[in-house]
């Protein structure tokens, strides 16, 4: 039986992978008079004297929201709402069983971005955060930026951001492991959606300074980028000017992070770049093998699959960075807190564990969450952007 | 210490009633490809293929958003969204506890009735019920219709409907204590909001003719009636040219239900009634206290407090609605299935148990919920209005 069909199985015995758990037993008039009326009204009345008590009294202060319009989901496109609950309930339940956050799944039956933030706007009260997922871009890029603006509890769209702090601790090994700074490489990122745009925006807060970005009409330039997000990419990475096709681009580079299609990177690729770094995450199939881009002489190599070394996967952030968050009380989640989150991912690896097969932590290392956790609080204090 | 002090540090221990729990583990990488990536993208395709597998493949087939926009909760009015979260993660966990209902609140940070519909509707695909709480009436009566007919999934305002059913049960039962027909009685409701509005209602659909309705200016008629409720109840009841005091209504009356204020019955309106049945729901102080009521001549009295005999409490009723809606995938909660409810509730209480001071089983005898589901599920399958 192959995994499908194992998940299938498994998702029907199921019928739902989270559920809900009291903390609480109510058996007598006594719990009842405590846990719900006419005792409740105290925490009610506290709260509505000071709204930071919700924190207090409520689960306000541990629950996420995992919203999706099933507009992007996993490589399957728009799939729509109701489909993609299978998806953020398992997200759901990473966020607990990896942090201790609960997390509850909310599908929406609207992709329109105006619909969409005004929703979450309006159930925002009942969460302490809003974790956005499987939003196609460029309208990921709209609702997460209004989201963040109107709202005073964290908002993350984890598609771009998750993904972007484990590529970032991956690349701060890697660069160890061939002896290169932030500083003075060429990065080339395949693919600018949600997760490429993200992922070039904190390689460079990070430091990397000659930034390509591609897409399907190769180097994004001042006559191929239409859309908002790319024409700002192409004003950042100054590429305005600039024209060539993603081999073109790879010429002599240090980096190659790709969240394109499956097998749009070629050996001669890789050979022509300078003992490259290579970060191929199209899913199930990457950029190029990881075999493949080894034997035409890449240095690292990383992929999304579980099958071979370097998995560059979300968990390694979004349950930590959340926790953090919670933690240290945090009103959002800024720059700062991603590259910290990042920095605590890589620093797992000692210097003595460290090699080519070794640079990003295993998705199941139970350290990571809690040490990605303390970054983003102690981050999040230093920043003064907590409650 | 009071129950209200108990309630603040409890609440304040708990940071929250309840949490989120995982049904599997998440401890390698088998585990995560089948619960999530890539084995995930099997149920999702087959929801995709038809909608109805969610309910097979996520936790929609159980559960409930519990609804409220603060604006009426409990008897402390509007005191908004973020204040309501005790009360409404209160009920949550009574649905858990009593009908294993998965059930999560969602408050909102809206008062508009367009915007509370508009919202609910978007979220509604995650959900397999909607259980509205705490909404000021008249905007309930809208709100609660407008989502019955744009949803196909169950919806309940519970201030309303299963303070109705219960309130019936609880008649049903003490008819039979005084040896009295339901189509041959007088009956008097004081109070015309969410809950007076829908025990009237139900009352009348159960075979009760003579209703007499009162609010602040007495009887409801065509002068006083100036609310759409209030005027569609004085054209139901035939109560247009009529006019007089709470007191004037309960000459000769055969049963009063006051979902109204403390005191506003007197020893001498009870006196003046006709054998009468007495259901003074008024919180914490009802309309008559029971001894007072008793000595005055009152067959059988109910109160909604958990110190006198006959507590007239929703959670004999929503738990197991909702449970029964669920386990017949009811598309939604009828009239006829309301009755089915109240109807098994007071089955219950069996012939030699009966008296005046045992009408209504206690909200922990353990059978209720169970005995109230199959009463739904039978009428739901029954009157064909599943999925």
């Amino acid at each position: 039986m192959d995994v499908y069909e194992k998940a299938l199985q498994c998702h029907e015995r199921w019928g739902g992978k989270w559920e809900v758990k009291s903390k609480t037993k109510v058996e007598n008039a006594d719990d009842l008079s405590v846990a719900y009326t006419p005792g409740v009204a105290q925490p009610c009345l506290e709260i509505k004297k000071d709204a930071e008590n919700a924190y207090k009294y409520t689960l306000k202060h541990n629950l996420v929201a995992v919203v999706s319009d099933g507009s992007a989901v996993l490589g399957l496109g728009n799939i729509g709402a109701l489909a993609a609950m299978p998806v953020m309930e398992g997200k759901c339940i990473l966020f607990k069983e990896f942090a201790g956050v609960d997390a509850v799944p909310v599908v929406l039956d609207t992709q329109d971005v105006d619909e969409v933030v005004r929703t979450v706007k309006n159930i925002a009260p009942s969460f302490g955060g809003i974790n956005l997922e499987d939003i196609s871009a460029p309208r990921c890029f709209e609702i997460e930026r209004r989201l963040k603006e109107e709202l005073d509890i964290p908002v993350m769209h984890d598609d771009q951001h998750g993904t972007a702090i484990v590529v970032l601790a991956a690349v701060i090994n890697s660069l160890k492991v061939v002896g290169k700074k932030a500083d003075e490489i060429t990065c080339v990122i395949n693919g600018m959606g949600a997760a490429g745009t993200s992922i070039a925006n904190l390689l460079m807060t990070y430091g990397v300074k000659k930034m390509i970005c591609c897409d399907r009409d190769g180097i994004l330039n001042d006559k191929n980028a239409v859309l908002p997000h790319h024409r700002e990419l192409v004003k950042k990475t100054g590429s305005g000017g600039r024209s060539g096709t993603l081999a073109d681009a790879l010429k002599g580079a240090d980096l190659f992070v790709g969240v394109s299609v499956a097998g749009c990177v070629t050996p001669e690729m890789v050979s022509s770049m300078n003992n490259g770094i290579i970060f191929a995450m199209a899913n199930p199939k990457p950029e190029i093998m990881p075999d493949v881009a080894k034997a035409a002489g890449a240095a690292v190599v990383g992929t999304g699959r579980s099958d071979f070394p370097n998995q560059i996967n979300n968990v390694l952030a979004f349950p930590g960075v959340f926790r953090g968050a919670f933690d240290s009380k945090a009103k959002k989640i800024t720059e700062g807190m991603k590259l910290a989150a990042a920095e605590a991912i890589a620093s797992l690896i000692s210097e003595e564990e460290l090699s080519a097969d070794n640079v990003i932590p295993s998705p199941f290392d139970k350290r990571v969450a809690a040490v990605v956790a303390g970054a983003v609080q102690d981050k999040a204090v230093e920043e003064n952007v907590v409650r």
